[in-house]
């Protein structure tokens, strides 16, 4: 199979198409999970698998698999190519979409080039991986690799007070397959690297051996509330100054350290909010991650510290609470050979590195081989309408994909 | 005169039933301006103006005047008691609807003793005086006093997007009479403290002669959105952080200020608000006061300076936008005095002082001369639904106010 090639304008026209899918007023991409906007994204994708005539299973938690399967190899564990659909808010069209598009785009080319796999080929598209609405992120994938009770996940609140399960069912994908269903025999993701690094070096190819470890807390910071003209400094019990104590202690530290650590705040709200009144709550999240866990161990701990010492002294009280906690992973070498291997012989340019972000294929490298395949993102921008990969770049990563999923497939 | 008592039990009654209308869900007070919340407290005040014998008169700024007028004193230009019932959210049941009531109790009370004043008595009660919905505060009292353009006021957009003007055709608020309408000679608001200082020296009695100034701004910080995980540090423009360090700045020198300045932010937003999205855009307001014009500039300029260089260092690009600007204000020295005699001659401890707090008076002072009369409020405590002032206190304070207007109207 060394020299097929995916067809690479019906990869691209249809990153495009799915990237015109649920927008708000603003022109906004907010296809977060298992809202009215996923389920348009969700419609779509699920046509596009019947039309390359794969065969449609749900799950309970909302993941959708499209399996190529055949009287011949039947009952073998399938190899299993995906990633997600659902995304940020003012999200790119590239993360997440681009590996399941790349997926569905490998199995229809090897389909329609009359490949024969030894087992199953299945393009999955995980729910609620950006974790934007729904905590933790990579739900679906954990749900779906035995890590997270289903009903626990069901039960998720979101961001906007919804219930994950009642909305899956409200959109009609709440599946009738039990999460695990599937048992991969391999898991390939395809991803946009979502940072500098590739760019920087002018690298094509990234064959990501490991991805961080991340910690997700939501803080909450009780003060007083009081009058903004009457009540002296010294007198005042504010829970949003102490909020932006927590903020720039956490920026200096991460920019301080030796580790590569990173650390965001990226949500917030005061309570009652009003112009004239001493903020008596305020709510934040905290994103904190690290490649190495003793190194994130401790930016808990020291986090943990400042806002007891915080608590103290600005005469507040805190809660933190934990929304998601995964140790950074090591992927399967030989499927990281496998990408190299694929790199070079296609003559592209390749590098083994680390993931900045989270990703599908963590969790299921709890219970398969997986391994991922990363193109450059120019600026390293992502999370943003900005975010982009150039053309030529997003279909040299779906050939590595194809290439890789091939020789998996053949096992 | 001088013995004439207020009605203790229909004033507190008052105070008590008016605290129980507008309330959310949660059970909080949100009468904010102009609201369905808001109509409900007027619908209820209009009714016992009208009980009272009062001529309500409504202009076109929503201001709700009662007018005890007669054959004899027509055309003589009013004695005006008055303050606000719209509220903060969550506020507590006394910050305005103590003068409207104790207004409205005092002239009742002298109606009914059969006093025959040489002038009318109106009860006022302003619209929008809060501020935490249309900028700026005192906006009823500002536009009557023709210190702000009626066309402009109606057209303020409110925190929600709400255009005033509408929102009062919409409550049926919207009334007939030009602002302006009636030309007071004196105007005297009773008001509880909202800060620490009578109760905290055990006085019944605040002779308020000068108010602080007050300055509101909105700051708009534009950074990039980008990945939480991937994007190292070096490499962020987060406005979140940002927005941070104004928060501490501020906090930071307030309370190091050899003067009485105090600094506030008491709303934020951050866009897009994805707990793993670097904020690309950070919204608040900031509430600076100093009782010294020169002060409040210089606080104005360090604040602007010091977004200056945080721009520049932090990369980000940074908008203020004036809310409301309001220079300190003397009140009238011969009403002040004839507080203190009325304290004076009630047996009560009296001090003269300063407000911390915006009010009603500040701005009929430009047109009338005015002052206001504080009672305590426990532990300072205001914009709290905690807020609290003990029964005999409110009416010690009504019992003052009784006696200014009727020496007023005797003018
Ligand atoms: N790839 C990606 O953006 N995943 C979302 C989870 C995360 O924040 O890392
Ligand atoms: N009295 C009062 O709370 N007025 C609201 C305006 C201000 O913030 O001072």
């Amino acid at each position: 199979m060394s020299n097929l090639t995916i067809n690479a304008e019906r990869l691209l026209r249809g990153i495009e198409e799915l990237g015109r899918i649920g927008r708000d007023q603003q022109g906004r991409l907010v296809r977060v999970a298992a809202s009215d906007m996923d389920k348009l994204g969700r419609d779509h994708l699920v046509r596009w698998l019947q039309e390359a005539g794969l065969d449609v299973a749900v799950d309970r938690i909302g993941n959708i698999f499209g399996i190529w399967q055949d009287e011949a190899n039947t009952g073998q564990a399938p190899v299993m190519l995906g990633s997600h659909i659902d995304t940020v808010i003012d999200a790119g069209i590239y993360d997440g979409c681009y590996g399941v598009l790349a997926g569905l785009e490998a199995i229809e080319s090897l389909k329609e080039a009359g490949f024969a796999p030894v087992r199953p080929l299945v393009v999955a598209a995980f729910t609620n991986e950006e974790g934007v609405r729904y905590s933790p992120d990579m739900m679906g994938s954990l749900v779906f690799a035995g890590g997270r009770d289903l009903g626990e996940a069901l039960a998720s609140v979101g961001t906007d007070g919804s219930v994950l399960g009642k909305e899956l069912e409200r959109i009609g994908y709440a599946g009738k397959h039990e999460p695990g269903f599937l048992k991969p025999h391999a898991y390939v993701e395809l991803h946009v690297e979502q940072g500098p690094v590739l760019e920087r070096e002018g690298i094509a190819i990234g064959a990501v051996e490991t991805l961080q470890g991340i910690s997700w807390q939501r803080i909450t910071i009780d003060g007083e509330a009081n009058h903004a003209g009457t009540t002296p400094m010294s007198m005042r019990r504010d829970a949003g100054v102490a909020a932006a104590r927590v903020i720039s202690f956490l920026a200096d530290r991460a920019s301080a350290s030796s580790t590569p650590t990173v650390a965001t705040v990226g949500t917030i709200a005061f309570e009652p909010n009003a112009i004239n009144v001493i903020p008596s709550r305020a709510t934040f999240t905290v994103d904190l991650r690290d490649p190495d866990e003793t190194h994130l161990r401790e930016e808990e701990a020291a986090l943990a510290a400042y806002l007891d010492k915080l608590a103290a002294s600005a005469g507040v009280t805190i809660h933190a609470e934990s929304l998601a906690r995964f140790e950074p992973v090591t992927f399967d070498a030989r499927i990281v050979s496998l990408i190299e291997d694929g790199a070079r012989a296609g003559g592209l340019s390749c590098r083994r590195m680390t993931s900045g972000a989270g990703h599908d294929a963590q969790m299921i490298a709890r219970i398969a081989p997986a391994a991922m395949i990363f193109v450059p993102s120019r600026g390293g921008i992502s999370h943003n309408p900005a975010e982009f990969t150039a053309a030529d770049e997003l279909v040299a990563g779906a050939n590595i994909l194809l290439g890789v999923a091939a020789r998996l497939a053949a096992d």
